[in-house]
C-alpha cells in the first residue's frame, strides 16, 4: 500500500477536504459552503499559498497538509528546471506559502518538516527529490488523519451520555485531512455510542461554524443547535450546556491557546459557569518557541468582513473597523488539552515538555 | 407651546425616531437602515403593534413611546363609535399592543400610564378622552427626550477624556424618541468636549450594532469603530476598552439587568478585565414587581434570524436554532445604573426603591 492508498483508506468519512487527483490538490471551496459544493485545484506552492490566504482552506491543521502539498507540488513542476532556478523557485515557494497566514503554526511546522525532506534528499536528482516530498506530503495527510481519529478516541472518554457540547469555528474534517479534532471528538463519541448533541457558534465574521460545523454534523445526522456567538453565554447560565471542544491554531509552551476570535470570551464564561473547557489540537499545534500566547502574533484581517457577509454589506460607510482573526486564551481556563498522545488536564510548560518528550519518542 | 410643540423642540438631534404627522405615528423602518431610509405610517394600534413585532421600531423606551401613542391613535380612530364598542376596541388594543414584544417593560410601563389617563377621563366624551390621550403620549415622548438628555448628563461625567467606551445593540436615538439613553451618554460627553471613540458590537442577529448605531455614530461624526459580538474580550485583553455603556430592557428590583443577548457575556469580561460596566436606563426600565433577572421572560425569536441575514441565508437545511433575544446580567457585574435621577452605584434592592420614591416625589 502506498501513502497514498494510505492517505485514501485512512479517509473514513464522507467529507473530503482535499484529495489528491491526477497529480493536483483538490480542495473543496470552504468560502462558498454550503450554498455550494466545489473544488477548487491547485498544482503550485503559489496557488496554495492563494487558496490559503483567501480560505478555500482553512483549520490549522488543513493549512498545515495544504502547504506541504503545495511544497512538493513546486517540486514537481519545476523539478525539469536548472539546479539553480530549481531551488530558487523552491526557496520562493516556501516564502510565499510561509506569508499566507500568520497565527496558525501548523503551516510552519509543516513547511519545516518539507524542507527538513528535502534537505535530506538534496544528494539525489530533482525528480526523486520531488518524488519524495510528494511521498512526504501523503504522509502528513495520512497521518493528519491517524491522529485526529486517535485524538478523538481520547475525547469522547470525557463527554459523557447526553452531554450537550458547545464548540466555536469550524474544527472539524474541514479543518484537517478529515475526521476533524473538535469535531473528530464528537464523531469519536458518536460512534462510542454517546448519545451528544452540538451547539454550534456561528462564528462572525467567516461563519465557519454556521457554514461548515452545522454542515459537517447534519451530513452525519448529529444533532446540531446554531447560536449566534453572543449567545452561549445565556446558554451556559440556564445550565443548557455541560462542555466545550474547541480546536487551536497554535498553543504556547505554557498552555495558553491561540484559537478562531472568541474563544476567548467562550472560555471565560465557561470557567464562570463551571464548565469543563476542551481543546483538541495535535503535538504539531504546540509551538514551544514561544513563551506565551501573547507573542503569538494575530492576523488580522479586512474590513469588508465584518462589515458584512460577501456581497451582502449592512453597515453605514465611514465606519472603522477591526477584524482579529484570532485570540489568546490563557492557560488557566483550559480544563484539558485533548492530543494524539492523551489528555494533559491543566497544562503548562512542564505538561508540554513531557507530551512533547514522549511524542518524539515515538 | 402645546406638549407636541414642546415634543417637537426637545428633539435636538438629527435622527428622528418617530414623528407625529397629520394624525399618524411615523417610523424610521429600522428593519431597512441603513442601506434605507423609510418612514412606516402608523394609524391604529394594530399597525403599531405590528411595527413593534416586526421591529421597525425597537429598543425598549422607543417601544413605550410608539405604544402611547398607539393607544392614542386607536382612541382617535373609534372615538365615533358606540360606548360599548369603543371600549372593547380601546382594551383589544392595549391586548395587542401589550402582546407584541414580552421583555421590554417599558411598553408595559407605557401601557398602564395610559390606562391610568383613560380612567381619569372616563366620564368625559369620547372625543375629549382620545384628545387627553394623545396630549398624553406626545408628553409621553417628550418627557422620553428629557430624561435621556438628563441621563446623558450624569453619564457623560462618568467618561474620561480620550475614552474608548464599548458598546452593545442600539440604545440610541433610534431607540428612545430621541438622544438615546447609551449613545445619548456618548452625545453628551462630546457635547461636553470630551474626545471618545466608541467600539459597536455588530451585535447578532439583527444587526442593531452593525447598522443603527454605526450610522447613528457616523451621522455625527462621532468616531466609531464596528467590531463582531466575539471580539470584545480580545480587546479588552489588549487594554484597548476602558468603559462599557449599554442600555436595557428591564430592571428587575434586585438590580439585574436584561438586555440585548450577548450584554452578559460582555459584562463577564469586563468585570474580569476590571473595566467599569454601565448600563443607561430611565426609571421607566426599572420593574420593582420582578424580584430577580430570572423572573423576566425571555422573548425567543424566529430561526430564519441567525440562519441568515434577510433574504441571505448561510447556514444548511435541517440545523436546529436557538434564538433568544435577551440575557441577564446580574447586579454584582454592573458597576452603576445611570438614570435620570443620577448614578446609582452597584445597584441592589434599596438603592432602587430609594431612586423610585425620589422619582415618585418629584
Amino acid at each position: 500500500m502506498t501513502t497514498q492508498q494510505m492517505a485514501s483508506s485512512a479517509r473514513k468519512e464522507g467529507v473530503e477536504t482535499m484529495r489528491w487527483r491526477e497529480g493536483r490538490l483538490e480542495m473543496i471551496d470552504q468560502r462558498v459552503l454550503p450554498a455550494h459544493f466545489n473544488y477548487v485545484y491547485t498544482d503550485s506552492a503559489v496557488s496554495v499559498a492563494d487558496a490559503i490566504r483567501t480560505m478555500v482552506v482553512r483549520g490549522a491543521p488543513a493549512i498545515g497538509v495544504a502547504a506541504a502539498y503545495g511544497l512538493a507540488m513546486e517540486a514537481v513542476r519545476c523539478s525539469g528546471l536548472p539546479q539553480e532556478q530549481f531551488k530558487a523557485a523552491m526557496k520562493h515557494g516556501i516564502d510565499v506559502l510561509a506569508a499566507s497566514r500568520p497565527t496558525a503554526v501548523n503551516l510552519f511546522w509543516a513547511l519545516e518538516r518539507m524542507r527538513r525532506v528535502w534537505d535530506a534528499s538534496v544528494q539525489s536528482g530533482q525528480a526523486q527529490q520531488a518524488a519524495r516530498l510528494l511521498e512526504e506530503a501523503h504522509e502528513v495527510y495520512a497521518e493528519d488523519i491517524r491522529i485526529n481519529q486517535q485524538m478523538g478516541a481520547y475525547g469522547a472518554k470525557l463527554l459523557l451520555d447526553g452531554a450537550r457540547v458547545l464548540t466555536h469555528c469550524n474544527a472539524g474534517a474541514l479543518a484537517t485531512a478529515g475526521h476533524g479534532t473538535a469535531l473528530g471528538v464528537f464523531r469519536s463519541a458518536v460512534a462510542a455510542g454517546k448519545r451528544i448533541s452540538v451547539l454550534a457558534d456561528e462564528t462572525r465574521p467567516f461563519l465557519q461554524g454556521a457554514r461548515l460545523t452545522a454542515w459537517e454534523m447534519v451530513q452525519e445526522k448529529i444533532p446540531v443547535t446554531l447560536i449566534t456567538d453572543n449567545m452561549s453565554g445565556h446558554l451556559m447560565s440556564n445550565g443548557e450546556i455541560d462542555a466545550v471542544v474547541v480546536g487551536a491554531d497554535r498553543v504556547a509552551s505554557n498552555g495558553d491557546v491561540a484559537n478562531k476570535i472568541g474563544t476567548y470570551m467562550v472560555a471565560v464564561l465557561a470557567h464562570r459557569h463551571n464548565i469543563p473547557f476542551y481543546v483538541a489540537c495535535p503535538l504539531s499545534t504546540i509551538d514551544m518557541s514561544i513563551g506565551t500566547g501573547a507573542d503569538i502574533p494575530i492576523e488580522e484581517r479586512s474590513a469588508s468582513e465584518v462589515t458584512g457577509f460577501r456581497e451582502t454589506q449592512w453597515a453605514p460607510m465611514g465606519v472603522q473597523v477591526r477584524n482579529p482573526a484570532f485570540d489568546v486564551t490563557p492557560a488557566e481556563l483550559v480544563t484539558a488539552l485533548i492530543t494524539e498522545k492523551g489528555v494533559v488536564h491543566q497544562p503548562d510548560r512542564n505538561k508540554l515538555r513531557e507530551l512533547l518528550s514522549i511524542g518524539s519518542r515515538k
